[in-house]
């Protein structure tokens, strides 16, 4: 006799489609099998049962400039949790010349409490200090083997010297590089340049940052990954050239793995075109891409060249915030909202468009990022033993993509209008019904820090 | 109470590894979880417990000019099971005018009641009659929705208009054509020209086969494939100009599959220079190849870019049927013995040395094939529902290949002498243990057809 | 003193740009330098001097089906020296079975007395009879050294076993195998089934020559000509995949040049979708492509991965040739006029647009067809001892094209309305002046029949 | 009546090979043809008479670190005009805030005076201070219109910034890049850490300089130069990869050239491991490279995907020289002697070996270097107006290198014992015999200064 059994769905991991029930006690997946009892009991019949989406990029009240992100850890959490995210792993971004364990303590102080999803934390290398190399086995044996470096942002940017000792001291620490990569001299260069010659309108965020800016930083991201032998991970692949760069890689024999988002696989830089200001709401980096890379990167993900779909989470009010940059675009805070609605628009346009099976959308969704992440086997996966994070999606549900429709703290969607087939039903965190036909259900603050193995 | 259950083992999945206990009842697994209670317990303790391995490419009994694979249902599928491996797909290869479900049906009467393990059939086509065309939706509704053509052998060689009739016919029926990919015409001529030169010996199999009849006929099998819009699986990918050919079609978002064989990841030409005669016992199609390409093989395998290893299993006694082609390379039976061998020497050149994971060697070994051809859920993987086709594998056993050791019906093994690390321990077939420590323990012909849905 | 000085032009060789005067005796360029003497003199002063221009595939007076292409040898040629050509090199086509010697003669008394340029023949290979084999070394010995094969069209189409036959024995004979390189089978097919399926406009003319059909078909004849180590010329390259096989055969050091022609550069397959029967007009094969392919032409030809521009000119009429193909687009002839704009449409979009420099220019429309065919140094270049086939180039002229501007014998051109900027002013042959602004004023019949060692 | 004529030999152009007389007056061509009459004669039956040689790629009297190269400009400009080079570009480097111009200047009067043939200079960029960008265009004007750039190397290495900053001053200045592309954060870091874990030999020279530091550095470079639209010229590609991104980026339609040099078209790094010390007579940068990049760089020049062959002369003693490495590689100074060598070793090796033909030969030693550089048409070629400096080529001439040979101010030779097929037979500068049959005959320092144009 099972506490709760989730019944007769069809359950739907990263290789497998079969109809089972699924057994759960304290929050954790205890069985599998036909017939299960239990003690409560949720009806799955004609839902595919998968496992809660983890995602691995997300950037909660995060400071930018003279503004944060507008979700914060609760706010967003529970998006998240609507939208059938049971775990998200986020940033820590310590001071510079602060110490990376006291800015972990305090950025888990900060969501403690306030998350309702499970998270975890990728450390941010904004410099390598002899400090800086010193904590770095104590921050992976803290959970937090999984390191965030940015080839460009001012005051992230890490200068090649400086990203090879990264890839090299958190190699040998056993852990992984994540890196943004866009050639920094370049985007700062177009940035000064292009509002010097009267370029201020979003359109020209995406001219800023060319497609060329990415394709040699990744070229490059991988070639000393390849030198020093540390595991890399590429976020948020925009552009055809980029993901070709982590294909050879990968034919190379080199562990590199490749994310993309949303907002490149379904939008392009035509969104920045959009009549008054409108395109900043668009506005991201890297930025949309021209017409084509789109395909190439959906292609890239059922070839297994790419492997996750992160969020890049990091929304700001169009007023009040995007409209910061109105004189100029270098002052438009850069992100876009996607929190809630990752899992359902790959569901759509992915498995409903034939580009995607399920079982791959479960890979890319959930599976892919719990594993490379060291979540594996609590999350992103539906073992005995796993926790009990669940969503129960309904394939056949149709939705209108709406600002109001969803619960991320922002005034917009890029995705408005946008209908939906298949939307989360029903989400389990640790065994707890927590979201429920498109409300957040469930207490405040259960969600807890995931210290990772890797 | 479950009729059986696997205790304490560490389950390896495609993507998940944990320790669970797994329930069997009625050949099926029921359930997994912690402490299951059973009749009867078999003790995994300290071993991996993966899904009975898939070949997907396999001979026996397989007529080849004036001889046949010297393997037959049984001692072919004793061998494999010893090995690990618990289901293989044979072919069935009609007389051309004969009608293709007819000899289905006498192919299966030769392996009932011989067979060990389960096993199904891809339908060679051989031609492309009107009959042919009528019966193909007839083969696949019998279980064969995959169907085998080659782009070279007398007898057997589809010119391309053929070609794309089945690609065409296949596709439409909702099934999978694999090929057979080198380039007849320059076969042919070399098969002509080189022994009219008096290169007669085996090293003249290789040069008889070029790495460019290779790379063009997978790069020609895709572009039609491309066109017809049917899915392609490539078999036996030698070289690294086949595999980038392989990649290319994947990253325009074909639906294209990979394999390569243990032969060709391990061996090079090399071995067709050993003294006297003996390079005979190396030679298979296509022939083994220069070094290097082995490299680019298994860094397709990790990239995802090739998907499944089969054996290609074809084994002819060195002495009387190798001995054939004495006076001339072309008189030699083309294939190599490896059905026993193949999860092993995966696990200690791939796993031991660090190219694959223990889950990507699941994939490629069990869950790949079983996924790519329809046999999922019930083969190649451990969920709840599958037949409990199961391998109990010992990751520190030691051994030293011998022709000997192994029950391959053949007096060699191309792989005599390496040194593995990491053995089969027990292999159970439908909840029965058929094999144990090297020996084959079941019955004789339980095996059963498979009917594939795809 | 030279019989005729050519004054004071800016000449432009296939490397060099400078001013310099031309002594020209006896029909030969016997001088180059500063300040020549003459008897005559022809004034240059503000034009380029090039070599005349050399179109490597040109098909007058060619049977097609119930028709044959509409320009003859004298409104062929006539056109070509309109436009700058002064050399042509056409093809021999003997009936099956016939003698190639035979046919080589009576194309050469077709042609003899009735062309104004001088000309080359290419001779097309059909079948490998051992009559067809034991000949090629006569027809290389009687000028002919560069063999056309058809890897499609019912009649031409060599299957590959034949065309390795072709390969080696050309190879053998020092000659050059030009291929047209689309695939038969999946041709055939679909030239079958769309028509089948209602689908008769021109636009599926390109729908049933896919891309696919060309890249592989490419990447097949570069790997045999590999295999047979014979050099290759693919013609009429239409596609950025087709070019991208001919840059990976050239990387692995093969002797592989690649052809385009102005169509596959400047128009579109949108074309096809003219209102009415239009479209018929923009029918040839290879069909034109979707937008892109020609930006990657350009780039194939500037980085000289893809070594020559050729015509392919084979005009017919819309009226009463293209007709008769109103029922179903195979009906169409295949074939497109370009004999006379080819040097000034590559000026105005390739130089005038950047895309080429002036000495790529004069490379891929002259040097580049003289030195690969054998004409070299008496034709494609302004060295002592060649011919004195001269064309004086306005660069300033300003020419909108029209049907009635044009020469060629056929009632429209594809590019009608484009306006050009740069024009042939003065055509030389051998030393004569035969076009004058836009004009024939040599005398009927001069040309001869060059004999081409290779 | 020519002051000189050049009688009978056989001329190779970049395009043409043919037999005629050149006539020359005032050191300048100024006629070609058959039988000029001259009032000196140089017999030049049976030889190859080919435009003097170019060198893009020298340096001479350069300072490196405690010591400088040991050729100067009166001995390195005849070893050069002994093997057939007549035309040199060495490099101006001003200390850090230093005027380019005032560099410039004092460089020319070292040279002149001394240097025995013309020579022009590339302006080293090692900063980019508002006081350099406003001197390029001056630089451009006094004739230097190329300016090398950097990667790496303290005291030279441009940050991406910087670099971009070059590119886009020299592209708006008219002028081309040159790039010295490795990864200079990689290569720092690899000196510091290979002596630091007791790897101090020659050999760990090779290892501190991964082919993925040049890789990634070409692709970086190229997409910045298609960032700021500038012409991107890299010198001594050395690796298979990195000729594979030169040729993505002239793909791409990019003015992109890349060079590559003899001692990587010809030796490999297993020369680092020759006994004792001596592997230091092999250390350059980059460093010899694994078999098989050299016949990728054969292909890639073949193919024209590279366009040059420079010698990157560095010469420094073994003895006093290279020893100041004993200790530790680092402090070997690096480079090779072969100023005198590569015009026949790349006819041995190239047009003997058959990858390249006679005219792809002069190309990538003589007219492509020129044109390249803004040389033409006074250099490079053999047209009228172009100075006289002409090589007559004895292609029957048998030479076994040794040290002792060569003119060259060093004490060995990487090439010794080669045997070559064809060697300089005459050098002509400007009208004058300068080197005849392996002897500098010259006067002293003839050479004269080349204002370049672009």
């Amino acid at each position: 006799m099972h506490a709760l059994v989730v019944r007769g769905g069809t359950l739907v991991t990263p290789t497998d489609i079969f109809v089972a029930d699924i057994g759960i006690d304290d929050g954790v997946i205890t069985a599998w099998g036909g017939r299960l009892a239990g003690r409560r009991t949720l009806d799955a019949d004609g839902l595919l049962v998968i496992p809660g989406a983890v995602d691995p990029h997300v950037h909660l009240e995060m400071p930018v400039g003279p503004t944060q992100s507008s979700d914060d850890w609760a706010t967003g959490t529970r998006a998240a949790a609507v939208g059938g995210t049971t775990t998200l792993i986020d940033f820590v971004e310590a001071d510079l010349g602060a110490a990376l364990l006291g800015a972990l303590a305090a950025r888990r102080a900060q969501a403690d409490g306030r998350a309702v999803i499970d998270y975890g934390l990728h450390m941010t290398l904004r410099e390598m200090t002899p400090a800086t190399l010193a904590e770095i086995p104590a921050v992976v044996a803290a959970g937090c083997p999984s390191f965030k470096t940015y080839l460009t942002y001012a005051g992230f940017y890490l200068d090649d010297s400086t990203f090879i000792q990264a890839l090299e001291a958190v190699g040998k620490a056993g852990g992984l590089v994540l890196v943004h990569a866009e050639n920094h001299g370049l985007v700062e260069h177009l940035r000064r340049r292009l509002p010097a010659e009267g370029h201020t309108g979003p359109r020209y965020h995406a001219l800023s940052r060319p497609v060329a800016a990415e394709a040699e930083a990744i070229e490059r991201a991988t070639a000393l990954a390849e030198a020093t032998g540390c595991p890399l991970y590429v976020v948020h692949v925009s552009t055809a050239r980029g993901a070709a760069a982590v294909a050879r890689a990968r034919a190379r024999g080199q562990t590199v793995y490749g994310e993309t988002c949303p907002q490149y696989l379904l939008l392009t830089e035509a969104e920045l075109d959009r009549p008054g200001f409108e395109g900043a709401k668009f506005v991201c980096s890297p930025p949309l891409r021209p017409a084509g890379n789109g395909e190439a990167l959906w292609a890239g993900l059922a070839a297994s060249s790419l492997q996750t779909v992160g969020t890049d989470h990091c929304p700001f009010f169009y007023q009040g915030q995007k409209e910061l940059g109105r004189e100029v675009f270098t002052g438009i805070p850069n992100g876009l909202p996607g929190i809630e609605t990752r899992l359902a628009l790959l569901h759509t346009f992915g498995v409903g468009a034939g580009r995607l099976s399920l079982n791959q959308w479960v890979q890319v969704c959930c599976a892919n990022p719990a594993r490379i992440f060291g979540l594996y086997p609590r999350k992103g996966t539906l073992v005995p033993g796993a926790d009990a994070d669940i969503v129960l999606f309904d394939p056949q549900a149709t939705v209108t993509l709406t600002k109001d429709r969803l619960h991320e703290n922002v005034d917009y969607t890029p995705y408005a209008g946008l209908t939906l087939r298949g939307y989360p039903h029903l989400t389990l965190a640790r065994g707890e019904v927590i979201a429920a036909e498109g409300n957040y259900v469930g207490p405040a603050g259960g969600g807890r820090f995931l210290a990772r193995p890797l």
